[in-house]
């Protein structure tokens, strides 16, 4: 079953000036990584075949929910939050059930919410492995309050995705009684999708998550048998890339339920590969910046700069062969004859003409750039290609070096806001905080 | 009226070590931008305070529209889209309006949102100022297939944003006795937000469009005064960065309600500055990538890569004084000390810790990042914002000395795309397209 089709003719020199060479794949790296991924422990890679009991729990309690709510909230931030928003996005065609992921701490955003919350047909979901995000717990803690105060029991509105043991969460879910679904301590929040995090979301917007499993576990299986595959062979394209200074990595889907997976992706890419030190502690500064973006919308916003800009970019279009509805472009305004040529086509004619034109323009331009094709967007098809980016990424960090399933950079934002909002024992990072350099009033305008 | 307040305090050497020092800041490109500026004829330059009786027309007809209807669709893409969208979003809090912005061709999306329409309540505003546009036009052709089927009057139902003479939509609107809004012939797309294209939409959805201006002409008459003005250090600290191989361009706001400044700011920047010669027609492939991002969110997903990643950022952070709404962190949970700070702290405080403390992490890993803090999101302080930007971008072309407002480098797909559809006339391009080697086999998996 070839649910994606993975073509880089346009990233090579043949096509595209700017682009590789048949030689440059022959890359030693590439048999390295396939190596290293064969015999290295990566959590996710469990994922797809071994969760037969817990797919069964989460179908039947997502069978609940369905029956007793009509809105699911999820609190969640980062990887909580992205994996369930795309692969809602893509898949979700059932307006019985509103799923909203609650990832940001905007007030105004967060008042409007809960103010048109029906508690009654509510059920949240919150997300965290160790319950010490701050937006999360601060979101948990204003659900409950709500809950509690308009009479309702807390554990029978929130369902809890944490640690097995360990963190704040997984201590209130004991002391509350709470449903709980387990993220795998060897899962990271990049890489949890296809864990509880984002398969509990999924069925509960009545979507195929076996399905969507059988999806990533076709792609492993296809990227396990040969060292020249299509995630790796994507890894190496961007790896060579950096090393040419395209320190830009584009995602453009041609199709509106695709536009999440573009923020999945940047989170995937961002996190994996921006990294200070590799694996023998030296220095690199390493990293690659994804942008997303959406045909045919950003054409007429980026894509001047793509063709005309620094030779900075790798571009990845996803394209749809098939659409799940079709739409026909009719016959209107026949005194203009300039415009004439666009009726009998359909919708999705129209919109894969503008993604083969721009890959044209790109190309031309010397742009070297990619197609991952989708037969269609079905669960199948997002698993596979969600569990391809995640094989690309794991490639790349063994191509660069690095330790792609860890963010030790994250930490240093999250101490300083637990001084800033005044938690106990952070005393020193305030004052360390304070100790900058006083801000010159000439260098503040407006 | 101070509505928008600028501190680069955290791009200079200072406090980032790779920032910039005070004798980059003399820089005679300052001098030299600001006297180009004064004595270049703008088209948007004349926006703010040129418009009297437009904007009478605008506010009037916009009356009319919000007795008759209750749905405002938008057809346009690229700049007659991201303003806007960015606006609405912004501003936009009277739920009896529901505006949607169809800036794409999914066929996908284009049969949910045709299917769910009510014709009878819903008034077209479809915008492009040369009617060539294939992905507006096509919907147009929808929609006025549809007004006639359901036996409504296209004149009654549609509103025209275009040229005032030329133009497929400039005849059509003549041709229908459509009410038509001009778009001036020497404002482009990206810089229309404060002409027809976006005040029409924004005075529908309830926005005082007059504040907006008032905002932008206090922007234009504080850039005016002094050659060291928000606008002109913002550019000069890009371009001085794109020198240092900074060739990312960061935008994040702290407000869910800004998160689509970002995007309309992305087609700003890219378009206006991704150029591949300059005014000497000298080959130089400018431009600087702008990544969007929305914070708190996205610290859980980039702040990895912006932190420990390559020097090749410069970063703005877009913070909000004070909300609009605000929501306390109630007591939960008591016998988990380790969330208790969060009790009574409100997600004012919270939102604004998390941005400070991403500007303090950005800062001590030696990342040059600005800060532009609203007193408010109003009216007012978003006008002033769009035409800080639009200043800031114009100045940073002066100093790049490219032209900030053509984009030739997206007409090579317009006609790919002409070619593919079949356009007549277009036959070359298609034979020039065909003409590409064949793609290779073994360049293609899955």
């Amino acid at each position: 079953m070839r649910s994606i089709k993975f073509d880089f003719n346009n990233a090579m020199v043949k096509m595209a000036s700017h682009g590789f060479s048949g030689e440059e794949l022959d890359s030693p790296l590439l048999g390295k990584a396939h190596e290293r991924m064969s015999s290295k422990h990566m959590g996710f890679r469990k994922l797809p075949l071994g969760q037969e009991s817990i797919v069964q729990d989460i179908i039947k309690t997502a069978g609940e929910i369905r029956k007793k709510f009509n809105c699911f909230v999820v609190l969640g931030i980062g990887g909580s939050a992205l994996g369930p928003i795309a692969v809602q996005q893509a898949l979700a065609r059932d307006s019985s059930m509103e799923l909203i992921v609650l990832d940001n701490v905007d007030p105004e955003t967060m008042k409007r919410t809960f103010d048109k919350l029906d508690i009654e047909k509510t059920m949240f979901n919150v997300i965290t492995k160790s319950g010490k995000t701050s937006e999360t717990m601060a979101q948990l803690m204003t659900a409950a309050n709500m809950i509690a105060k308009k009479g309702f029991k807390i554990k029978e509105h929130v369902i809890a995705t944490t640690d097995e043991k360990n963190g704040n969460l997984a201590l209130i879910a004991q002391k509350e009684g709470l449903k709980t679904f387990i993220i795998p301590s060897d899962v990271g929040g990049r890489f949890s999708e296809l864990s509880p995090v984002g398969l509990l979301p999924a069925a509960v917007c009545g979507i195929d998550i076996k399905s969507m499993l059988e999806g990533a576990a076709y792609m492993d299986k296809l990227c396990s048998e040969n060292e020249k595959n299509p995630a790796s062979v994507f890894a190496l394209l961007h790896v060579l890339g950096m090393n040419k200074g395209m320190n830009v990595s584009v995602m453009i889907p041609y199709s509106d339920s695709l536009k999440y997976i573009s923020d999945w992706y940047a989170q995937l890419w961002a996190e994996s590969l921006g990294k200070r030190v590799d694996n023998k502690g030296n220095e690199v500064f390493a990293g690659q910046t994804p942008v997303k973006a959406l045909g045919a919308t950003d054409q007429h916003s980026q894509v001047q700069l793509y063709t005309e800009g620094p030779f900075d970019k790798i571009s990845t279009f996803i394209k749809v062969e098939r659409f799940r509805q079709e739409m026909h472009i009719p016959k209107a305004f026949e005194y203009v004859d300039d415009i004439a040529f666009l009726s009998g086509k359909t919708f999705s004619e129209l919109i894969n003409a503008e993604c083969a034109a721009t890959q044209y323009a790109l190309t031309v331009a010397g742009r070297p750039n990619l197609e991952i094709a989708l037969e269609t967007v079905d669960a199948y098809s997002i698993g596979a290609l969600l569990y391809f980016f995640e094989m690309a990424v794991s490639y790349a960090g063994e191509m660069m070096d690095i330790n792609t399933f860890d963010q030790p950079g994250v930490e240093q934002g999250k101490l300083a806001t637990f001084a800033l909002m005044g938690k106990p024992g952070f005393e020193q990072q305030k004052e360390k905080m304070n100790s900058l350099p006083p801000k010159d009033e000439k260098w503040i305008m407006g």
